[in-house]
């Protein structure tokens, strides 16, 4: 019997995670949950999602928008054996969720000590199988785990130097700003860097973080002091063999996260949504610290990728449910059977 | 036998269009045709379209990139019925296909003299009928004929002051500016208003236009003086049943062309288009030039609408082929069947 | 002796207008209020102002961050013959005003009804001499009555159709979007044709507002129906004619909002402010309602402006100290004299 | 006698030459060159600078705009004793300069081997001396080489890895994009690593680049590895008395570079330039990299700092020009000299 599914908080995340489960045969939403009949609280309806209230108070409001309401959160737990928790950060649900005994995701905006268990499907599925609570780390830190864990595993990595450049604003939030600015983050490490290491123990890694006026993607430029010196196509190669992490050149016209996002319509997904990470090819350099004549061999990885802030951490919520409900116990299954169900593509 | 639809430019509006004739019954692409190997050619490959190279001289750089090239454009033309014309401005096919005795339809970057025919389905779809030539208005023009025809059929329009707030650059078009700027249009009136007239002829239309650094639709504030007076409702009630027009209301969140872009996305469409006119509901008002103290009945109407200019002007070359090619003589019936096969909806 | 000017609010227009003042040799600042230590602080300390604080909470903080304070806000109305309010919007000051007896002027933020009189130089000078409070209005009001009401008293206006489109945010302000949106106002009228009316009372307008992703400017497009036919040339020349408007052209590569302010920046000015109103010459166009083959002559006046949000009511705040002190009963002398100390220039 | 100074090239860069030449009591300007009538030639003639054309061609037209011209280069080329060549990259006048027997300075914009002799007055003043031809280097190699010269000097380097993430485009530039990307530079290391070695030879450094939508200002992210452990007070304590280096804070205010122009304009310099680089105090960070808990002491050092890209060259092609007349052998009495003359400002 498919593991049932509850969204509470149906916006950004919780539209896609829903849309996601969907897609899968061992899992099922029995409902989501929204507060206001906003746009989003239509489109619900038109997928025929089962909508809750938040609580009482939220019902006239939803019902004279049209929305039509099976219940409130409380009634939707008594059915879920698992709730993706998208709602806003200072909201706060646990207590609700342990009193109504239903397992809880949480998105990478809450803290790591919230769960005590934080989540990436490569780099620890194993530690999430059984477990009550588990938090889905955010989009850069998915991002960097996604890249950073194989060429960990397969090579060995002394120390990472990253750049977080972020997009300021997601494309549908026109409230934030700036419009022509670029914002440090003065505060180093970034909480990025410790974000890491909350699922890759021990990794030594420092960030620094930006803001930019652009609303499509993430862009991280990335520093690696690995253990050993390789050529820049064995970096490749580990790449090639990794889920989620996709290549794109400048020779084909990729050259910014805008090509990056129309290669994704053009794909026919949902929304245009990117779950890979997109790393430009032409951008991995293996550079010699000792000999500069030395080309594309050496202990310093160099590289740039893309993060779709909205998307990425989608697959590895599906992958959290799997573990945490134990539908599966071998990371790789999970994955490909997620990557299958989502039209995930290697190129 | 379906028509066999050539595309000639496989770009924003080429592989739109490709789409949308794969979702007819009554049409098939025979074969695109693109100059370089950009990622646009990868996504022609992994729809299955065949490519044709422009000229022999793209061949070895296409085939390099791993495209599978079928033949040259002139090899295409043999085979197609009716050629979309979609590629840059400057390129000038049409000696070529009237050589090879084809069909041809061009988009609005072109001028009206070079077809001596305009084109808007609810327009005038009836000129077309059975012609060899026909041009598809501009997405800006074809917005402006989607709100003002019905009104000036049902109600009657002594004239029209429009100004259009462009898009500055297409979402994939990353050279071109400003980053923070406006930019007016000197020349009055702009080009858009005269275009108008090529489709809605004797209409008394005045256009202004102003350029603005962002990339998602084009946004269009219109007054027009009617020829008696009406409700706001009225206008509405025409315009519930128009196709190709959709209402959007601030009440649900969509206060700018950004969430009408994310509800777009939600619907599941490909690259998440808007083949409609996005109409503020709330943003409708007749408004009484005598009398300040009546309300919302007058004979003075404005509006704002946004336009995707991506797509707005795909079920319009669909139409147009259909008229072209003689497969529908009745604008509803062509309108209608192109709608329920791209989904088109009404809210 | 200088009328002692006291300004309450030291952001935007407040540090704008005691550098104005500061510049006219019949009135003084005696002292500027603002609340937190941020470097607009420091740049009044530089400045050489008199710094007061709001209130006594206020003076530990300001005085950690090295700020010299002189007193409160009521020790410096004791001193003062006018205020000028450039406080946010919430703030409420005026039962204090007129507690201590002092004179106040708002700016365009507030309400028309806190004050009954609302001011701009060349419309209504006299109604403001010898009154206790006015109100300046907006930098948007403040550039369509530069422009509209020389046309009204020189040729005569039927009506008026302008669209605002509007930046987003000023330069400074990086928490305010959107980023990449146009959104538009869905109230028709906007707020600032009844605004114009409270200055130039009866004049017959109706206006549209978009706000647009830039820092820059707002920038106006008008269309104008005048009482009788025109040349484009009698325009030119009356605006020639009228302070505080100055002619752009495209000609010479001013094309948009930024060429305009990188002239600003070019005259030396402090700020590279443009209290100007800018008017691009080459978009000024008559046209010809009952003749399209009439070029350049007509009754329906086009005509696209750009305002500097930040600056464009500074010499209004000016005159309107001047008025309402009774230091000049003449408007065409007052303006002068401002005009001539804030080095204007007309070319 | 002062220096005679010719400026071929009146554009962003010229024009602030121009205006920083007449600030200097030792050098003058006698005659700017521009090709075409723009905005900025009239800009010329209002600060009274002795115009020339490029070539006779370009009269007519210049005249045609009301430009008195004096004569053209060649002309010009006779009087001076050095010329500042801010003309286009693809320009090439060196052997007319070598023909002319004339001294020169290119911008940044132009390769190091052009001269054999890239500046910057901190660096490298003395090895200027007495030269004919050099190259100022452009606004982030200047801005890398400020501060970390005087970290080398006092501490010692061993490697910097930085990131650029450069503005795309000028505050005038109206052309040219995105709009609404993150552009990655895939060359690694990207060209301002080895610029910075022209001027610091054998400084070990590493550079990434990516271009943001916004007109603003560069900002660096700044990784150290130092030749010894040291406190985040011993660098602000170097920076402090370096010229041209500027720190801002977060805790005033100043929290991008928005607000770092925003706090430039209220300087009252012309065109709100910031001559000085703009380090973040709070973003200052020696980081332990043997013991996670020891805090701001290190041989890791993390900051941010921002570029004007339009302005920071200045004061440097001042101090080139001191050194390559000879009129100061003295690096630092120049740059005093310099700075004294333009108001640089230590805070």
């Amino acid at each position: 019997m498919p593991v049932k599914v509850a969204i509470n908080g149906y916006g950004t995340i919780g539209k896609r995670v829903a849309d996601a489960v969907r897609q899968q045969d061992d899992m099922e939403i029995v409902g989501v949950v929204k507060r206001r009949p906003t746009f989003e609280a239509t489109d619900a309806m038109r997928e025929g999602y089962p909508f809750y209230a938040a609580s009482k108070e939220n019902i006239p409001d939803l019902e004279n928008a049209g929305i039509k309401v099976e219940g409130v959160l409380t009634d939707l737990l008594e059915m879920a054996d698992i709730v993706i928790d998208c709602t806003p950060k200072k909201a706060d649900y646990k207590t609700l969720y342990e009193k109504h005994n239903v397992k809880a995701i949480w998105q990478g905006g809450e803290k790591h000590a919230l769960t005590g268990l934080s989540f990436n499907a490569m780099a620890n599925y194993e530690e999430a199988i059984g477990k009550q609570f588990a938090r889905v780390v955010s989009c850069n830190t998915t991002g960097l785990c996604r890249t950073l864990y194989p060429i960990n595993e397969k090579i060995g990595i002394e120390n990472v130097e990253a750049v977080m450049i972020r997009r300021a604003a997601d494309p549908w939030d026109t409230k934030t700003g700036p419009i022509n600015a670029i914002e440090p983050e003065v505060k180093v490490p970034s909480h990025h860097g410790p974000d890491v290491k909350t699922v890759m123990k021990g990794l030594k890694i420092q960030t620094m973080a930006v803001k930019v006026p652009t609303t499509l993607m993430h862009l991280h430029t990335v520093v690696v002091t690995l253990k050993k010196e390789v050529s820049s196509q064995e970096v490749l190669d580990i790449w090639a063999a990794t889920p989620r992490v996709l290549f794109f050149s400048t020779a084909n016209g990729i050259k910014s996260t805008a090509q990056v996002m129309e290669w994704a319509k053009d794909t026919g997904r949902k929304r245009g949504d990117l779950f890979e990470i997109a790393v430009w090819k032409d951008g991995v350099h293996a550079v010699n610290d000792r000999d500069e004549n030395v080309k594309d061999f050496g202990r310093m990885l160099y590289y740039s990728q893309a993060i779709h802030q909205e998307s990425d951490v989608i697959p590895e919520n599906i992958d959290c449910i799997r573990a945490m409900c134990e539908l599966e116990t071998d990371k790789l299954k999970s994955i490909k059977k997620t990557d299958d169900a989502m039209g995930m593509l290697k190129v």
